[in-house]
């Protein structure tokens, strides 16, 4: 049987219980590969009904067992369970998040998952239970004994892949935080990851500018001239395909955008505002890099709507598929 | 007869005067308001038939004369002419594109059009024949004698409206520039411009925070709390609708755009990545906070495509429309 990809539940008072159990529901039409939710049965039947759906749900002991059980049920490979209130996160929901974050790494570090797909969780509540990473990637990376500065996150959308070169800082941080040595070394992660996981034989990489317009040749921020450029050049005399820098503005627009395979961002907001314009309900977070397959929902708890079914389950459903393509690609490779 | 707008031709080795002559040829689908062209005949005749239009030009002596003209030919109100090669810009072509802006935007400071359309220019160009401003807007600003500072810029699409708070600055200038006397003061110019303008009574505006996750309340940079919010606290005393600051990312997906009127941003990026890459080949740019109605495309002169019919009226088209209705409203609230 498939080795089937590790959902966790993220935290149970936010949307993650219900837009699996949604996704469960809609494996059909989505074709999704199998997988098996790190938790207890019964929070993840109360989702379902919650939403309206019929979601059977049953205890598997052993992750080999989730391919066959999954087109008829959910499977769920844990007895950590609870009553949860959506909306009202509290401690106990926090440490129930992290057992199951925590239980979808290891099966996939382990192998005995495919690939491991975590829920949304709420950073700040899972670090009161002793969560001591920035975000689930830093999680995930340490899990498999990798750097987290070589865990690279992108953000994967059917309009457009991004990957923000630094990431939670301030504004004024980044400038400094830009260096040759940070864009070649991610750009060719990327790179690698694109042709292992997304069967892309020579990506096409294009870099954005730190500067509007790129600085107009050092007149607004002399960064994209004597630091980007000189980057994208050592990255193309290595082999890649790779332009840039390129104007950030225009580089998202739709004729643009067809002429790369990913963007890689200076910051944050460079690389988000466009794949949340465009594609806020089917965005997906990978973990380029690690040698498990990771991704994530591109969204937050959202506890103001948990509970009412009105979170859209597109990106939970395209970064589960996303994941077994990833999966599958690595299973192929390692077969041939 | 009504009082037309004047349309200045961008150099004329870029697609101004090709996307002049189409957006005429449009003008019944589209129902655009009568404008006259500043700049001699033989050369949007030219452009017309290099883009396979058949477009009549008509000189006239007088802009009052446009408005008969208009349906049956495209009016020009300049015998500046000359024959220029697409695509090939010269000292020539920028002095004429400099004369078309400077009677295009005499024409409205003394009333006799409703308003100015700018088309593209090469700045750098220009700036060999004398232009000594950073760009149009500031030169409009200087013709109507406002203070560029308070000429703001407005990026406008079907999907979005934006105000880059700064412009063409490096990022790592960004966060010393961003004061609350200047949130503030841009604020209430966009709010009132929204209003006499566009026609909206209470216009909603949303200010996007300057650092990811709007510092997460102060985690990565301060200035969202020193400074953004204050500066939205002082808006909102004074009874405006102002909300934020609001991470940037989320604020542009497409359930949140349609909780506001105009984004008021932090960077020239910020502003412009969503505008482009949701509304590309339609995006405005209105100067806001003039005692005349203003608005260019919001594209440059695509050298590398002029003369080859491939440049996108969209933008054309949306800017004279836009114009048109901003003076009307103006012109409406004049007389009532």
């Amino acid at each position: 049987m498939p080795v089937p990809l590790a959902v966790s539940l993220g935290d149970p008072a936010g949307v993650g219980p219900e837009l699996l159990a949604t996704a469960w529901a809609a494996r059909e039409v989505h074709a999704l590969p199998p997988f098996v939710a790190t938790c207890g049965a019964d929070l993840l039947a109360a989702a379902a009904t919650r939403r309206g759906l019929w979601v059977p749900v049953r205890r598997i002991s052993d992750a080999a067992e989730a391919a066959e059980v999954f087109p008829h049920a959910l499977p769920v490979l844990d007895e950590a369970d609870g009553a949860y209130r959506p909306g009202e996160p509290d401690r106990d929901g926090a440490a129930l998040a992290l057992r199951s974050l925590t239980l979808a790494a290891e099966l996939a570090v382990s192998g005995r998952a495919s690939g491991v797909v975590t829920g949304p969780i709420a950073k700040s509540r899972l670090a009161e239970v002793g969560f001591a990473c920035p975000g689930q990637t830093e999680f995930v990376a340490a899990a498999c004994s990798v750097d987290p500065a070589d865990a690279v996150m992108m953000l994967a959308g059917p309009s457009l892949r991004t990957v923000p070169l630094t990431v939670h800082v301030a504004l004024s941080e980044v400038p400094r935080l830009v260096t040759r040595e940070l864009i070649e070394r991610r750009g060719r992660i990327v790179a690698r990851a694109l042709a292992h996981d997304f069967g892309l034989a020579s990506p096409r990489l294009a870099v954005a500018a730190l500067n509007p317009h790129a600085g107009e040749d050092g007149k607004f921020g002399t960064e994209d001239r004597d630091i980007v450029a000189p980057a994208v050049a050592t990255l193309r005399a290595e082999g890649l395909c790779v332009e840039g820098p390129h104007a950030a503005d225009a580089l998202f627009a739709r004729h643009n955008r067809a002429t790369f395979d990913a963007a890689l961002c200076m910051y944050h907001d460079q690389a988000l505002i466009p794949i949340k314009a465009l594609d806020f309900d089917a965005g997906v977070n990978v973990t380029l890099g690690l040698p498990i397959v990771r991704t994530s929902p591109d969204h937050g708890t959202a506890f103001p709507i948990a509970g009412t079914a009105r979170a859209h389950p597109g990106a939970t459903i395209a970064a589960i598929r996303m994941a077994g393509e990833c999966a599958a690609r690595r299973a192929a490779a390692a077969v041939s």
